[in-house]
C-alpha cells in the first residue's frame, strides 16, 4: 500500500478559502414515483436511471448479478460539504484548542501555535509536515473506543461556519436519494474516502445508511493490548494507509475484494477510483460532482485547496463519466433548503 | 498494524506431519427443524442455541440489534482442514514446481531446491525466512486478477493427500450449518484468517456463503497502475499485514469497524480475537474447535505446527469459551462422510 505522501498537498492553504454568501432555500419537488426527486431532469439524471435499468435487467447483455453490484462513493465533497475546509480538519483544530491546556509547550511550537493564534497563514506555512503533526497529536494516543466517543461528542456540537448547522446536516440530498435508489436496486454502497476511517464510521450509518464495515478510509496504526483484563486497540502516532488517489483502488481491493461497477467522486483524489471502476469490464458508471453553486453551497474546482478537480474533469468526456453541475442539475443541495 | 513477525513459526515443520488413517463414513441424522443437525446434543450445541436465542430476543437484557450481530470465523482448522499443512502452503509448493522451468537457478537455491527435491527436512530448516521467500516468489509479481485466476485454477485440480478430494470439499459440515444458522438469525458472518485474503476470496462465497468483502486476511502490498489504458493492481513482493494473533483484532477493526459479539477459532492464532470479542460488553460467545478426531480428520493441539492450540485452550474455562471436541460433538465432520 502506498503510505508515504498525503496527496492533499495544499490542504492547509484551504483554511484561507473564505465562507461565501447565504444559502437560498429551495423547495423539494417530489415527483410521484421518482426515485431521484431532488435531481433536475437532464443528462446526469437520465444517465443514472439508464445505467441502473441496464445492469439490473435480467437477460440484458449489461446485466450484473446483485452480489457484484458494488458502488463506491467518495465522502468529502461528494456526499457532504468539504468547504471551507475538510470537516476532519475542523475537528483537529478544535481538538488542539481543547487539548492545549495540557500542552503549554504548544503556545510556542508550530503547527500548534498557529492553530491557537488562529494564524491561518502561519499554519499553511507548516505544510504537509505540520498537518501530519496535527493529526498525530489529535487522533492518536487513545483507544479506538475513546476516539469514537471524542469524535461523536464533537460532531454533536460543532457547527459549520457558513450554514450554522451540524456537519451531519450538510449532506447532499440528491446523493442521499442516489444511495437509497442504488440500494433499492440491489447495490451495496460503500464510502471510499481520503478521510479517516474511524472518523466517519460513528455516523455513517445514521446519516448515509452505510454501515461501518462498508466504510473505507485512511488510517493510523493500531495495537492490541490487554490492560487489567480489558482488551483495547490503541491508536498509534503513525500513518498506516492513505486512501486517496492511487490508494483508493488499493483500499477498495483490500476492503471489498471486488471491482466496483459504479463510482462517484468530486476531485482528482477520485481519479484512480473512477479509472479502476470504469476502464475495464462491461457496462460501468462514473460520476463527478462538480461544485458550481456559490449560492446554495460553494463553487470551486481546478485550484481549490480542498477537493481540487482538474485532471479528473479533463478526463471525464473521453471516459464517458457523467459530470453533475450542482447548480444546474440539483433541485436542492441540502435537505434543510 | 503489526507486520513484522509471522506468528506461525514452525509452519514448515508441519510438512513433517504425516497423513493418518482412512476416514469413516458417518451418516447425517437430520432432526426435523434442527438448525444444527450435524451436531450431537451436548454443551457446545446448547451453548450456541442459548446464545443465539438470548441475543435475538427483543426486550431481553442480552438483546443485540441485527446491525451489531457480527460473528467472526477463523478459516484454517475452524472452517476447513489445515492438516497435513495449510492449503495455501500446498498451493505455494505446487506453484514453485510449476514455475521452476522458468527459474533454473531454483535448482541450487533454498528454499526452492528443497521444494523441488521434496526434501521436507531441508525446507523446514529454511524457517520463517524461507517461508516468506516462498510466498513472495509464488504470490507476487502479477496483477490481482491474474492471481485470482491462478488460485482458482489450482483449487479446481488440487487434491488433499489424505482424502483425495478437492480442498473446497474439506469444509466442516457442522460449521457450515452454524454459518447458515447465524445468518438466518440476522448475523453477518466474517472470515478472519491468518491466510491470504486474496487466496480465500475466489471461493469463500461459493463454499461458505461469505462474500469477498466479508473476508479479512493477511495481505501483501499492491500498487495501482495503468498499462495501455488498462488499470491493474500489481501484487508486490512485500508483506502488508499479518492477520494472525494480535493482528486479528486490528484486522477486524480495520475491515469491520465493529467489535464482534461471537468469535470462532481453533488455535492460539485466534486467542486475541476471542479476547477482543468476549472480554467486554454484554453477552458474548467464544468457541474453539478442538481437533480430537484422528479417524474422521486429525487429532492435534498443543504441539502442532499448523493450528497449535495451547494458550487458548488453557484460557477457555476461565473465559467461558465453549470447546468443541470434534470427535464427541460432531455427528459428521465433512459433507461427504
Amino acid at each position: 500500500m502506498k503510505r508515504s505522501s498525503i496527496d492533499r498537498r495544499s490542504i492547509l492553504a484551504g483554511l484561507l478559502v473564505s465562507a461565501a454568501s447565504v444559502p437560498l432555500a429551495s423547495l423539494p419537488a417530489l415527483a410521484q414515483g421518482d426515485p431521484l426527486p431532488s435531481w433536475n431532469e437532464g443528462q446526469p439524471k437520465s444517465s443514472i436511471l439508464d445505467f441502473v435499468a441496464a445492469v439490473t435487467r435480467e437477460g440484458s447483455e449489461d446485466f450484473v448479478p446483485a452480489s457484484e453490484r458494488i458502488a463506491t462513493f467518495d465522502n468529502d465533497g461528494t456526499l457532504w460539504c468539504e468547504q471551507p475546509m475538510y470537516v476532519q480538519l475542523a475537528f483537529a483544530l478544535d481538538r488542539v484548542k481543547e487539548l492545549s491546556g495540557k500542552h503549554p509547550e504548544w503556545r510556542k511550537k508550530q503547527p500548534f501555535k498557529a492553530v491557537l493564534d488562529n494564524d491561518i497563514a502561519a499554519l499553511a506555512k507548516t505544510g504537509e509536515k505540520g498537518l501530519v503533526e496535527l493529526i498525530m497529536a489529535t487522533h492518536a494516543g487513545m483507544s479506538t473506543a475513546e476516539f469514537e466517543k471524542i469524535a461523536s461528542d464533537w460532531i454533536k456540537t460543532a457547527r459549520h461556519p457558513k450554514f450554522g448547522r451540524p456537519y451531519t446536516e450538510l449532506v447532499y440530498q440528491p446523493m442521499l436519494e442516489l444511495l437509497t435508489y442504488l440500494r433499492a436496486n440491489g447495490f451495496k454502497t460503500f464510502i471510499v474516502s481520503g478521510g479517516g476511517i474511524e472518523f466517519m464510521r460513528p455516523w455513517s450509518e445514521r446519516i448515509y445508511g452505510v454501515s461501518p464495515e462498508q466504510v473505507v478510509g485512511s488510517s493510523i496504526k493500531t495495537e492490541f493490548k490487554i490492560d487489567n483484563g480489558q482488551p483495547a486497540l490503541i491508536r498509534l502516532p503513525a500513518i498506516d494507509f492513505v486512501d486517496d488517489g492511487a490508494g483508493k483502488p488499493v483500499g477498495i481491493n483490500s476492503h471489498i475484494g471486488r471491482r466496483p461497477v459504479a463510482a462517484f467522486g468530486n476531485s482528482d483524489g477520485d481519479l484512480q477510483m473512477l479509472q479502476w471502476t470504469t476502464l475495464q469490464g462491461g457496462r460501468r458508471f462514473g460520476l463527478i460532482v462538480h461544485h458550481t453553486d456559490s449560492e446554495r453551497e460553494y463553487a470551486y474546482d481546478r485550484k481549490s485547496s480542498f477537493g481540487r478537480l482538474d485532471k479528473a474533469l479533463d478526463a471525464a468526456p473521453s471516459n464517458g463519466w457523467t459530470v453533475v453541475s450542482m447548480k444546474d442539475d440539483w433541485k436542492r443541495v441540502f435537505g434543510f433548503q
